[in-house]
């Protein structure tokens, strides 16, 4: 089998490249480990920012997020009994964010690409890359997939990052001592918006999928397990950091899904060896607190696109060589953020007096200066750059 | 003896309280330990707020620094080879700072008093306060000082503080890993603007006292000694940290003076015993990174000389008991940006390469977003309440 482009892992970042390629003309094949069902229900990120809705919108795959997506102008910071909104349409005119799960996107990208006749192969086990300082290719369950270049897609534990010889790549990283529980239940949002909140007994987030969905996260230790949450605990811990202020009710309803979510910080530099390129998770990771995760894996395979575009089209590797440095600034960037607001929001277990003061005096200072909360702003419905 | 107020400590906060309360017809008397020559010498701060300027100009003692400090309407921040400058014009439009010496400050305000008439003691051994809950009266050298309440404007070592009983006052504290070697050198500034430098070296801040006088500081190992910095070393480190951009070349003179500065952050809560309220140092430190040590002692003085001028003017303790409240709310916003610029441009020993990436990524925020250049510039030339 021959394509153009091989692409390991059809998570939002695969199938959005296969597509954004296919747009351009380039041939290219989906590995994917899972079955279709597996990938169109894993549960992950739900804010798209302001770019990532254009791009799906401008690639012809954003007419169910337009109906079904929630459009938000804002999110609220909970703290020391207070609500304070975060406003975007006055901080950042005419830029919002769209409450649209990660899954709904990959069903919508995987439709696309089947409608289109694309090439995905799910339940593909064993998939090797081969040759990526040379001519590359892609070995599974006894095939072998010929390409010009393989674009890495498969997510933190894949298998493209770790074919990189030892040395070639350098990581940075940071662990946080803490994780968070996903909740995702059957109940009203209990608010419109997002609601952030710091509380002495850790951080909880209020989101929502749907007006009958509401999405749930609670701080919890770092080795915690599912099982130590039944549903009870889970409602009266998120009522307990939730109801802090006053005329807040928290809605209640049936659990429908739970997950422990790690809490890392782990960039690869570059994010290129040879002809392979990695893009989203394959090449950095963010605690999930900014909502950073989805939108630059969008952010990379859309620079990818336009690079390989270009070296197809005139020849020219410009785009290429350039890959890893431009996506690394736009990374930087949403590290920083989302290691800020982790920072901002939950409590550390070795925290000093002096630190949970400082902690209060910079919320107190992002949500009363205009400047400090344009940072959060820009940054959470995404960098222009 | 017997006046309205005894004020311990003639620094920048005692005088000026003295000075300020003399203006409002309240009579004070200031005790200080050390003699008059010292206290006209210690170097210490030299960048004024506006609003420090604004005050020390409407008590009529800003002549000579209207006439020899210098208004500065920018700093520069250099890192990565670059040079990136801050435009207070641009992002704070109106608004400046004033480079004039804290020991220029004390010599106005040392001459403001004793021309009208104000008493002050210098050289006082053996300063204690007594009855802080009751009728307060200082003790020093055989005599005795009665007063309605005592100010405590004698610093971090200070008498006042140490005099509250155990438990009555909660501290929040911390230390760095590191200190700043002060160098002041009878040589022309090398640039316009205060620079403040980041290198893999540790930090460098390039300042100046007058046309002819620079103010130079290195960050240096915790527990370094003077000894260790002969000016050859100095002038050899300072260019090292400072000459990285094109064209800059470090102008080098005699050195007059160096000393450690040790970098610590402090705040006492409440800053209020009894009759005894503390005020600048003697409440709160910060690391001198934000230039906002002397500014908070202004601050302080000018809300207790209203509180003082209330009560005795109206009999109301209103502005008496929101006097710790009042203050706090500047100390902690002025705690936070003091850590925060520190973490922002100190080398840390023990920083991993991840978190060396996120201060770069930092600083290349800070200096491309105006929003976030913005939270800079406003609490660098001071936030309005």
């Amino acid at each position: 089998m021959r394509t153009q482009v091989g692409i390991v892992g059809a998570g939002p970042a695969g199938l959005l490249l296969s597509h954004l390629l296919h747009l351009r003309g380039i041939d290219s094949v989906v590995l994917e480990l899972r079955d279709r069902d597996y990938c169109e229900r894993r549960v992950r990120a739900g804010v798209l920012e302001q770019g990532t809705v254009d791009v799906l919108t401008a690639a012809g795959v954003g007419d169910r997020m337009r109906r079904e997506g929630l459009p938000h102008h804002g999110i609220e910071l909970r703290y020391g009994g207070a609500a304070h909104r975060i406003a975007f349409e006055e901080l950042v005119p005419g830029r919002s964010i769209t409450v649209y799960g990660q899954q709904e996107v990959v069903k919508d990208l995987i439709a696309a690409r089947l409608a289109a006749g694309g090439k995905i192969l799910f339940d593909v086990p064993d998939v090797k890359p081969h040759d990526l300082t040379g001519s590359p290719y892609l070995t599974f369950g006894g095939e072998t997939l010929e390409c010009d270049v393989i674009a890495g897609c498969d997510g933190f534990h894949g298998v493209t990052r770790a074919a990189v010889p030892p040395g070639e790549l350098t990581t940075f990283e940071r662990d946080y001592p803490f994780a968070w529980l996903g909740v995702l239940a059957r109940v009203r949002p209990s608010a419109e918006e997002l609601i952030y909140a710091r509380t002495p007994r850790g951080f909880a987030l209020h989101s929502m999928r749907s007006p009958e969905i509401s999405r749930f996260y609670l701080q919890v230790p770092k080795d915690e397990r599912e099982d130590a949450w039944p549903d009870e605990r889970i409602w009266s811990e998120l009522a307990a950091r939730l109801e802090t202020v006053p005329g807040f009710r928290l809605e209640t309803g049936p659990v429908i899904e739970k997950s422990i979510t790690p809490m890392r910080s782990f960039v690869t530099e570059p994010m290129r060896y040879g002809n392979l390129y990695l893009a989203g998770d394959a090449a950095h990771i963010v605690p999930p607190t900014g909502a950073k995760g989805l939108n630059l894996a969008v952010a990379d395979v859309t620079v990818l696109t336009d690079a390989l575009a270009q070296w197809y089209e005139t020849g020219s590797s410009a785009g290429l060589d350039a890959y890893s440095a431009t996506c690394l600034r736009r990374v930087w960037r949403a590290q920083h953020f989302s290691w800020w607001m982790t920072n901002l929001l939950h409590t550390f277990a070795d925290e000093d007096p002096y630190g949970e003061r400082l902690q209060t005096a910079y919320l107190d200072y992002v949500t009363s200066s205009t400047a400090a909360a344009t940072t959060l702003a820009e940054n959470y419905v995404g960098m222009v750059w």
